[in-house]
């Protein structure tokens, strides 16, 4: 049970890193959470099921509920309560995405059209805010106030995330440490609080809980750093998203913040005019993709993903060798893998 | 202690009714409750404080969290748990409201442009989730389960009631049932869960708990009926409200419940081009508020009010009669003497 290294293996080491593992480990119990978020997501008013369902039975991965349940498999955890807290995470999880959604003016969503494109924007967002409530009964239920706290916490933590990001668009000067904070914020604090409450309704000591709160952290923010990089990255199958909506947005990513630094006078005054959205088009987006591969940002941005992926994988190794964790470790390899 | 009558004198019985009792009873702990609203609305990024003391600080009459201060008085209740569990109220409002001026593309609120048109949608919409998401660590704080059902349940019933408003939104149809279904949600949920939270901390009995429920609830519709009422009351001061919003957004309130069912084949007409929106023209807007005269709808949405405040009034019999009591009565008789 000492701190042992759990090497993550570079591309091209060993076979290509899979879900699946992590997909097994949780698929019963995932199985549970999903009838549960199906029955939850009900109301009398009609319109609150469709809109909910367009993007929740839209697919989706489950990232955070099923870190929830890997976790509560890696501490040997028996009961069922994380069950529900996993619908409740992945409540708040979509409330999150539906207002995004709305504030980013998306137009597709997991490879369809976004709920404010089918339904609008005022239902989008009184879904979203019904999500979130709902989010909090079931946790109510569940009727531990120390996940309570964690769970009403991250979401405070995630709107200021979301709002840091909306006071940093546009704006050409934001740092590599801005932008960390702000994924941390926005995507890592949920995957932290996921993970950590199995910890907490497995009644596990604080090194153990604040184990699993980083794992997911670290996880969090190698997930978001390969998004962020996929947006650039115009060789990779489309995840559902917009390709190049970060770039009209005037989102500062990893991969611009990278790319300015690395940037001549000339490819710097691109940047500001395209980051300032005065060039929006086709052929501008097709020469940011050409200026952040010439100065090797998408793989510097992989590269730093990885650096926090081996960090969630060495937060487990006070857990004992297994079936969970290597699924977990490999959960973490995958997320950096994605996208090639 | 026995259930007595409470009567609610009609305009001109006695002297006007004034929100200065229900004020007086409650200034001292509601300076406790505005600095933990300002304390807590801070945050790292500067957006959210600007964003949210534009609202905040911007007015507001504070009912919510004064029906908790008034409760907490009425039941004998010396503690202070109920300023920080008020403040939590008041974020929950403040939320909504932010969501509705977005959803309702709002131009004023409290006599000056609203959030959405000062910051934008996708801040209001975002600080709208910090707040809400604050309204639930303050309760966390607190630390009571029961307290924390009573308002994640109220926020969910809210956020179903806007849905249902929306869905009901240019359709003429819609029942007078169903406009008391939606305002019963969107408006008397969070009244009602204001006032009995104060019966929850001071540990009071399930009929003094339902008592105080039942004064909120009640209170709350017939506030939002003189509300609706109001907004086709062109003889009344101005509420900070834009005149006529309403009528333009196709709303179904009961003014044009009622002036629909009294009408004539051709006022039924144009009720229906109005509501849905092809008449949104001042003299339409002058049009409909003189149907809604001539059928005496004003009038005969006060008087439903009325008779919701009287409930209001008769859920308080039950408590002994003193300064609380009465200065909740005459909160009751000011909700729907409003705006002559």
């Amino acid at each position: 049970m000492s701190a042992e290294v759990i090497p993550l293996p570079k591309r091209g080491e060993g076979k290509e890193p899979s879900l699946a593992p992590i997909l097994n480990l949780t698929a019963t119990a995932m199985n549970s959470v999903n009838a549960i978020i199906l029955d939850r997501m009900q109301s009398e008013i009609p319109l609150i099921p469709s809109l909910a369902g367009h993007l929740i039975a839209g697919g989706g991965k489950r990232m955070r509920p099923m870190l929830t349940l890997a976790g509560g498999e890696l501490v040997g955890y028996n009961g069922t309560r994380h069950h529900k807290l996993s619908a409740a995470v992945e409540f708040i999880h979509t409330a999150t995405l539906l207002h995004d959604d709305v504030v980013d003016g998306s137009e597709q969503r997991r490879g369809k059209s976004a709920a404010n494109i089918v339904f609008g924007n005022p239902a989008t967002v009184l879904v979203g805010d019904f999500l979130f409530a709902r989010a909090f009964e079931l946790m109510v239920e569940d009727g531990s106030l120390k996940v309570l706290k964690i769970l009403s916490s991250a979401s405070a933590i995630i709107a200021q995330g979301e709002v840091d990001q909306l006071t940093a668009q546009r704006k050409i000067e934001t740092s590599e440490e801005r932008y960390l904070h702000i994924i941390g914020a926005k995507t890592a604090a949920l995957f932290a609080a996921a993970s950590r409450i199995a910890a907490v309704v497995a009644e596990c000591s604080d090194a153990e809980e604040k184990a699993l709160d980083d794992y997911g952290r670290n996880l969090g923010i190698a997930f978001q750093l390969v998004d962020d990089a996929i947006d650039y990255d115009t060789g990779t199958a489309d995840m559902g998203k917009d390709r190049g909506d970060d770039f009209r947005e005037g989102k500062m990513t990893l991969p611009v913040i990278l790319a300015y630094a690395r940037g001549s006078e000339e490819e710097r005054r691109f940047w500001q005019d395209a980051i300032a959205g005065f060039r929006t088009e086709d052929e501008d987006l097709a020469h940011a993709v050409e200026l952040i591969r010439r100065h090797g940002a998408i793989e510097a941005t992989r590269e730093r993903a990885r650096h926090f992926a081996q960090r969630a994988c060495d937060a487990l190794s006070i857990f004992p060798d297994g079936r969970a964790r290597q699924a977990m470790v490999e959960a973490a390899q995958f997320a950096v893998s994605r996208g090639y």
